[in-house]
């Protein structure tokens, strides 16, 4: 992805390996610094992981990938490592995925920083053929909502929902697009990463407030593309709390609704959306502002990070293999 | 409403009349200080009610009614200062309705202070009925959606959309209520406000993020009830931002959804959702905290204060002259 450092624009990874350290953007302070951290034993990066300093399935894998690599580098207990990473977040079945790959490939020797690398490349190669098979179903002039930060920064690079959008504003000629970015509360991951990353690219668009989606929706929206952080065997998946919304206002309006995803993300080992486990976190991300309390004391609040969308609000999962149907999940199978 | 100051509770309203000044809540200070303003000038009134000090469609009613108020009482043009409070906000009928009535009251000689604390009196009244009738509705045990905030604080007190929510409650008898309260981006009134009243009055209930609606509506929610700001000839009526989705939700989800509002709020010369003319607020209220840049510098947001739910997705609309259907405005009018 474009990071922009002072004039220049860099190129840059969410997360890679360099002089014996996992760098990362520390995505918790941006959009108003970028900084990078470097961690040198798998605790920290479980850590990481858990304070959220990385978010976003694929890019939790690639790091839980690279926790493994520090933990193998570091003639640590591969089995143990391996269950703390696991237990860093719950939903993402990215995690279990990078760590169980890794296990794999340690076992069979590959050397560790080859097989974490290998990873997230595996990775930013998938996000590129959403992108491409995505792109394609995007015309010129297209109004395009998506929620959360299902781009590069969550996904080691290109992104799952924003690899169409970066490769149709790419391709160029003509293919004009406008991206609305609701703000996603709490923790504003529209806000301060979707805009953040459109911002670098050029690519036009607009702040909203997660409630303001059906208002916009109405007035003229081409397509949804949203992220999924686990989708169950029959194609009801899980994703930031504010996607159902935006599923059941797109399914009203006729919209077109797409989940851009690579194929780890199915979990054939959860049949249905209701067996997928919804992680709650603190309330104080709701009524504080940094050290500021906003809610009234005495007053409590509740927060899913994730919400489940059944699989009949889908248009189309955007995958590396291509656009797939809820119904062709099982042939995938 | 019930006001907690120190260990009291104080019964109180959003604005009213005494020693020559119009007193209200700083509504921007709650939750965190309870802080009376008073003003001695119909200009500074209207500037309270444009800076949003009070707000609310029928408090900003009941504001500019003592607005007129103080017009009179000080010789000023009415005329003038009609136009001038007219002017303050653009979307809330109650302003142009009670300017209208306190000219016509004036003209026919009642005393100013008089004059708008009828008008006051008759909201407070109004909304006591609609509590009576809305709270026959609400059975024991039941969940109830909210958004941003239709209570006291609103209409100078007990609330339309929290008026048979409060009525329920005070009835007690076994007839236990909890609310969801959704924070309502960007202003917050939903967690600042209606927690806020809910909290002095002792009623159950949790705050969400506004994108959780859909989330908590499918884990069960009997009923979702919220204000209006205006409501056309046709039953489509205009609320804060995030109404339209709720509405979606509802139905898809088939759970009843309420509109709790004052006859005054229908505007009979507007046909139509279509012709309601949707205020624009600054982006600076989704894009700071405070004097702090939240979003990307560069980013831009929209931020429309209100969007348009047509008809069809309303059960009823709660008034102080009983539950109305959609098809049955007409016979109102």
């Amino acid at each position: 992805m474009k990071v922009g450092l002072g004039d220049n624009k860099k190129d840059m990874r969410a997360v890679w390996f360099a002089s014996g350290e996992v760098k990362m953007i520390d995505q918790r302070r941006l959009p108003m610094d970028i900084t990078i951290v470097g961690f040198k034993d798998h605790k920290d990066v479980a850590a990481a992981i858990r304070n959220m300093t990385i978010r976003g399935a694929p890019s939790i894998g690639a790091a839980a990938a690279y926790g493994m690599c520090l933990a193998a580098l570091n003639g640590k207990d591969l089995a143990g490592a391996a269950e703390l990473i696991k237990a860093a977040r719950p939903t993402a079945n990215d995690l279990f995925y990078a760590v169980d790959h890794m296990l794999a490939e340690l076992k069979r020797k590959v050397p560790p920083v080859e097989a974490a690398d290998g990873y997230a490349q595996m990775m930013v190669d998938k996000c590129s053929s959403i992108g491409e098979h995505g792109a394609a179903l995007i015309n010129d002039g297209d109004v395009i909502m998506t929620h959360c930060n299902a781009g590069a920064l969550a996904t080691v690079d290109v992104g799952t929902a924003l690899a169409p959008i970066r490769k149709a504003h790419a391709e160029g000629k003509g293919k004009k697009i406008f991206v609305f970015v609701s703000e996603t509360r709490p923790r504003l991951q529209g806000m301060q990463l979707t805009a953040w990353e459109l911002l670098q690219e050029g690519i036009p668009h607009s702040i909203m407030t997660d409630g303001a989606s059906g208002h916009f929706m109405r007035m003229g929206v081409n397509m949804v593309i949203v992220g999924a952080d686990r989708i169950a065997a029959n194609g009801d998946f899980a994703n930031k709390i504010g996607t159902y919304d935006k599923a059941v206002l797109a399914k009203e309006l006729n919209i077109p609704f797409y989940v851009a995803a690579p194929v780890s993300t199915f979990d054939f080992g959860t049949e249905s959306g209701d067996r997928i486990v919804i992680e709650e976190r603190p309330e104080e991300e709701i009524t504080m502002v940094g050290s500021m309390r906003i809610a009234p004391v005495g007053s409590h609040a509740v927060n899913p990070s994730f919400d489940v969308t059944p699989a009949r609000y889908v248009t189309g999962f955007i995958t590396e293999k291509g656009i797939l149907r809820p119904e062709d999940i099982h042939r995938m199978r």
